[in-house]
């Protein structure tokens, strides 16, 4: 059967989107397969479906180029944002989107062309090592010094659902992510892994950050990681409550209101196609 | 400007499709970088266009993802026959394409869809380092021994427009290629690099070959790396003059005519699309 799809991206990270109001695909985990084969297939990081929600104005699920279906994805529900309302799904600038990690708000904002730019979504609350029982990160310290080839670094742990390592270094360009991504992620007291970010004061109100995915390496760009990363500089109180965070992919800006981080962010759309499944 | 593409790939060597009789692109350098893109782009090796000829039935212009324009490919050249046949564009099962390496003529073998499965297509005449004035390889030997790291390796010289360097290993499985490719592509007999191929022989019919190219690494797939590796080990008496070559991408079939080599191989059609250019 012949699927219609949208290709986008939020700062690099990509997905192939599909209207589940138009299309059906019945085996979701097999098409994320086959179409994220960046050679034999679309190419992309997995498949997200827009789909009808009881409880929201739409229900957003993705699957990773695995199969495996992920809970959520900041980069990619911006994008989730930018399809509702450039396909005329909706012409709400607030709509609410069901994911499996709950009920998610996005502020959609158009630009010239009425087409949305960027997209502003709640990341959650983040949670200090120190401070709270995360399993995923049992060392109840914050910072953690630890060792990785000839260096110690000083690690600031954050979850925001999924763990994050975030140490500072002199200059992103040029660190050696792939050299101590993987020691870092290997250490006992990140029993489940977790995800490193090395990350490089520019400003008050700025940082650069490069970031060692669990089970992906080096990406182009992470929500979360960005997330985690502008909460401990936050917390630290060496930038603002309000900061740019430049990825390899693009730049997000986070904000920690009352309420939990904020992440705002372009949304872009690629090309149109039309595959059989 | 919108273009419609359509996306192929050749086992695993996969490039954009445009219909150079009905879309326009001005700068196809420009556009072949924008479009290779894997994450911000439509995702490919390259950019192939399809035009009319003066002097074929059809003409072939490829750029590289890096805008860098190509002579010929074989996994591309494939795609370009069912491209055309599969469009309408022509009727005919024998078409001839006109490259920057000179005019090749398809044999296309339609389906039981009547749409293109696969196309063979004449390579070119073999050329031994030992037999001929070759300025890419000039070492006048056949075999050449060279040692890369802790082994010494046999190294069969032969040139298909681009130089190879093919060598017999006991298992290509798990064969360290990214170890010893670059190791062997520095060695100072080859002046301009050199395609690295390790090829296990199978049967009289059938070998499997791993590449290391020049400017890429390991890929999935190399035509003319296919034909050098079959023209070595045909030459040695090894293999028979017809033999199928198993890459990682999928399996071409070389036979040896007067008239040089010809490849036989599957084209396929992954999806249409649109793309503001």
């Amino acid at each position: 059967m012949k699927i219609r799809f949208s290709k986008m991206h939020g700062i690099g990270n990509d997905y192939v989107y599909v209207n589940g109001f138009t299309e059906t695909i019945t085996d979701p985990a097999a098409a994320s397969i086959k179409v994220s084969d960046r050679h034999f297939g679309i190419g992309s990081d997995g498949l997200i479906l827009i789909l009808p929600s009881q409880v929201a104005d739409f229900r957003m699920r993705m699957f990773n180029a695995d199969g495996s279906e992920g809970k959520m994805c900041g980069n990619g529900i911006r994008c989730v944002g930018k399809f509702v309302y450039d396909m005329g799904l909706t012409n709400k600038t607030e709509v609410t989107v069901e994911t499996l990690a709950g009920i998610r708000k996005l502020v959609l904002y158009p630009g010239m062309d009425n087409k949305i730019e960027k997209v502003r979504v709640w990341m959650g609350v983040p949670r200090f090592s120190d401070r709270e029982d995360i399993p995923d990160l049992p060392e109840k310290r914050f910072p953690v010094t630890l060792t990785a080839h000839d260096r110690s670094f000083d690690f600031y742990c954050v979850s925001m659902g999924n763990p994050h390592a975030v140490t500072m270094v002199e200059n992103t360009d040029g660190f050696p992510v792939d050299d101590y991504g993987p020691e870092i992620q290997k250490k006992p007291i990140f029993p489940e892994s977790v995800n490193v970010e090395f990350v490089q004061l520019v400003s008050r109100t700025a940082i650069k950050m490069r970031v060692y995915e669990r089970g992906s390496g080096e990406t182009l760009a992470c929500g979360t990681g960005a997330c985690a990363s502008a909460a401990a500089l936050m917390r630290l109180g060496l930038i603002d409550r309000k900061a740019e965070v430049h990825l390899l992919g693009g730049t997000l800006e986070i904000d920690w209101q009352e309420d939990g981080l904020y992440m705002t962010g372009p949304a872009t759309h690629v090309f149109d196609g039309e595959i059989e499944i």
